[in-house]
């Protein structure tokens, strides 16, 4: 049996990670609550991002032939958002095997109260009663998304305010599964995976066995060098709870008023042209009081001005709710401005897009080369992870 | 997208699927419930033998350690009783992530009600109260035996009578995904890999795009050749439902008369040398009214005849029961009969176990070359799936 721990170039900055469902062409709603969040973040974390095909199946079973084709609109619009594969690593679910192997794994320790306890179970069994979700694999999907942030050790996991409880149950299967399998001798963040081989080789020797493959994490403790030996082998859990980030989620409305999403069919998507931005702004509702165009408005009801709000200047944002305050401008005079803001907003964009869409190759690498570097570093998880729970390596 | 279906060598026989948990070093109840039959079946089928490492983790999740040595020891006990590398294909469910994929894909049409009522799982539940399985895991577990079996496309799963139900819910799923996904491109058992690849470029001529990937079963018939129209390509469903095959199990009871079980310490294992066989039958108990010598006895409620019947010739079989019925013989000579009966059996098995164990690497390469074979059988079935289904195929 080799080691396969593969050598996954170092990158001292935490981890962090995130996924989204394909759902196909992205819209505003989407960009702020998460890519907006995402694209900072890569400058400051080792970041991994990745779309979540198999997630989609445990609602689209029924007809699932949709997903693959909007998985390939949403690798593009991750691109057009201006998520860089040389800051962080791309990838899609099940172009990594070890998602589901650890899903398997970690299966055998959760409860099944610990699932039927979501809220969502329950909530999306009733809000879609036309397909059926008594299914096993529905119930797992707050298993699988815990394997998915797991496989990686990630420090962090960015979601916004709204979300912070689906990230509890990821942490309670991590504290379940270090109480269970006790052990430490997962490598600290600075440590290159190279080094754990010396540790072992110096292990062998103090064992009498050359062929040893296995080790207490008192063996390699104690095979350590001295001055790592608290940094790097002796303090970290193999599946540390990762921390909430918590990243802006503002309000953003459709052009109904309500909340902006695919189901609602209310959206602005990243890739509409700046005519369909125009026309889908010109009849977006409005604070429902002022009717007429001498009517004074109310900007604080008013979910244009929740837009001017994320994509309009300061400057503008006062000019709006001045104008709308006084009846000194008109709707459309106001949503003209948010407009001019939006296309600005997506205009870099639907640049990269277009650039992307011509070179669907490119795509293809750039998804190709980070599930490489998404295997490798998942590999490093399961073996940690088989190491601790005392289970063989699998033969390659 | 490349096209990873890959061409593992072809062997007309009808396929077979089976596996064993590893409880550790093997008895004679495993020997003769299983091993035996399988020994037979490699000459006949096109046999896929596995040790359910995995599924050991759904009851053993809590102390998993020794899982790792008896996966050794009985891939020894494999190779012990026969089973022939050149005739069948030894793998470890570990070294194919396939098993974790195609439960996680199944794992979405399999409704749970499914699951709870399959009898072992209560059953279980009760039995090992001392263990917590309401996990997810362990709900689990027929799901998981079902994509062990479906990712071979078997057309048999060897059985005992007793365990016929087991096999039933295996084909219910079957039934469910070939209803939810309809399809029927998969090859024939007579047709090679290559000849979907022609069938292929055939059909992204007639579609006249070069770059297809994606086929209805309507247009892979229109490009299959007329003489291959039905037998290899339009008859085949994505998951056939599997055969059940009966083998034989007879009854064998353990040196305390119960069944041979390993939680019952009343096994005798391959591996016990012949001194130890000797003993462990000098105590076995016998028919309860036979209490001294000259008292007749009756085989039909002794333990040690029901051996008779399965290690021993007709010709000894009748001098047991004879001598016992007459008092002509006492059960010191009869079970010293039937101990060279077993012994003889045990003999070439163990000569085989002396042979691997001394050569590990052995072992090793046999089971390394097994799950390369496995994997790839693994990848077309799994390259099926995602198709019909609408899936991408995953970069590898």
């Amino acid at each position: 049996m080799t080691d396969p721990t593969p050598q996954t170039p170092h990158d001292p900055r935490p981890r962090v990670l995130s996924g989204m469902r394909p759902t196909g062409r992205l819209h505003l709603g989407n960009y702020m609550g998460a890519l907006y969040n995402w694209v900072q973040l890569q400058h400051e974390f080792n970041c991994f991002f990745f779309i979540a095909d198999l997630h989609a199946l445990t609602t689209e079973y029924p007809d699932p032939k949709g997903i693959a084709g909007s998985t390939d609109q949403v690798a593009l619009d991750f691109l057009a958002a201006g998520l860089d594969p040389k800051l962080c690593t791309l990838f899609v679910q099940q172009d990594v095997p070890a998602h589901a192997e650890l899903n398997l794994l970690l299966g055998n320790i959760v409860p099944v109260p610990w699932l039927e306890r979501v809220p969502t179970y329950k909530d999306q069994q009733e809000q879609l009663k036309e397909k059926d979700l008594a299914t096993y694999g529905f119930l797992g999907y707050p298993l699988l998304q815990t394997a998915d942030i797991l496989l990686y050790q990630p420090r962090y996991v960015p979601v916004g305010k709204d979300q912070e409880a689906h990230v509890e149950i990821t942490r309670e299967v991590a504290r379940r599964f270090n109480q269970l399998y006790p052990g430490s001798f997962t490598m600290a963040e600075g440590a290159a995976p190279w080094e754990l081989e010396a540790v072992k080789t110096k292990a062998r020797k103090l064992s009498g066995d050359p062929k040893k493959e296995t080790f207490s994490p008192h063996e390699l403790i104690a095979a350590a060098p001295q001055t790592k030996l608290k940094s790097a082998y002796g303090t970290h859990t193999i599946l540390p709870e990762p921390e909430v980030l918590l990243t802006p989620s503002p309000k953003l409305p459709g052009i109904d008023g309500r909340k902006m999403s695919k189901s609602y069919k209310n959206t602005i998507m990243l890739s509409d042209p700046e005519s369909e931005v125009r026309s889908k702004l010109k009849v977006m509702v409005t604070d429902p009081a002022r009717v007429h165009r001498t009517d004074s408005g109310n900007p604080d009801v008013c979910p244009v001005f929740d837009l001017h709000k994320v994509f309009s200047t300061d400057e503008t944002q006062q000019k709006a709710a001045e104008g709308c305050r006084s009846a000194g401008i008109g709707c459309i005079e106001c949503k003209g401005w948010l407009t001019d803001a939006v296309v600005e907003t997506l205009a870099p964009i639907q640049e990269r897009r277009r650039h992307f869409e011509r070179n669907p190759s490119l795509v293809e690498d750039i998804f190709h080369d980070g599930a490489i570097r998404a295997r490798a570093r998942a590999a490093e998880t399961m073996y940690q992870v088989r190491s601790v729970m005392g289970l063989r390596q699998p033969r390659s």
